[in-house]
């Protein structure tokens, strides 16, 4: 049960964001920018940073319904996204992702461990300076999604499979004037 | 120095949000909502939260930044400031500030940290629903900031004076269409 009381059925962060619209604005916005408009980080590399630090901070609903995006826009398969959380190292994901990934890892644990060589490897793999600050926006906000989605002990179902049927619809409504109660 | 190039002279967030300004404006209108908008928690009260969460988080700039506002909407002194920071528990802001300050500090780990006894001592003390919910997400919010801040390694005076002498003009200006370069 949610520490406080929320609209019913709503999963994650949706019944916190219908309980209070006027942070929910912000934070939708945020995303947006993040996460979907015009970037030389594809929108699949995005969220797979995001599913990235919400695994880290293990926040169930973000860590899936941002992994069923990232898979959907990928066109790859949850054993995939699973691999990415567990042992990036040793996927098939570009080596210039890689050093995002360490980075948004870094943050994660906190602002101070992202270190000068980190930034170093990621500009030798081609990352710009854009990039690496949007690397580290996202991590830092995954670390606010997560921590109010799970701050508040908001439900969300367990059955993995429903994050990844909703990710084309997902993708295509984006973040902003969603029907919060879809 | 700062990981990636930023304008120079501008201190803390305002570095990289005068270098992100499609990011900078939800962020911006975030702290607007949850720092300065109509609430029953007072604009001090929840500037103490936000200095507070920064302190945990070992970010100068967003605790001096925000302290020195706590402190002229409180009107109080530094030593008062970090003594919360230190000890909130034997200071003495009210039973019902104590209890939110303790759920930050949970949050500040990570949202699981959170307890139902933490929450039912809080409705105890007469905080509301949405005096809870705000309570997470500034704490939330804050793990955001603090990352964004530290992990690109923004530039800050040290003089923690500056902030203080700061304060009423930035209590005057708010989180909106302040100018970034003053």
């Amino acid at each position: 049960m949610a520490h406080i009381k929320l609209p019913e059925g709503l999963p994650g962060i949706r019944g916190p964001m219908a309980f209070r619209p006027e942070t929910a604005k912000p934070l939708n916005e945020l995303a947006e920018v993040l996460l979907r408009s015009e970037n030389s980080l594809s929108r699949g590399d995005r969220e797979l940073i995001a599913t990235f630090v919400s695994s880290l901070n293990d926040c169930f609903f973000c860590q899936n319904a941002h992994g069923g995006l990232a898979q959907h826009y990928l066109q790859c398969d949850m054993n995939f996204i699973d691999k990415v959380k567990a042992e990036y190292e040793s996927t098939s994901i570009s080596d210039k992702l890689k050093t995002l990934l360490s980075i948004a890892a870094s943050v994660q644990k906190g602002g101070k461990h992202v270190t000068p060589e980190q930034i170093e490897k990621a500009k030798e793999e081609g990352a710009t300076e854009r990039e690496i600050h949007d690397t580290v926006l996202i991590a830092a906000a995954f670390c606010m999604y997560n921590r109010y989605v799970d701050g508040l002990a908001t439900w969300a179902p367990q059955d993995r499979q429903i994050y990844i049927d909703r990710g084309p619809r997902r993708a295509a409504e984006g973040y902003i004037d969603f029907d919060l109660y879809k």
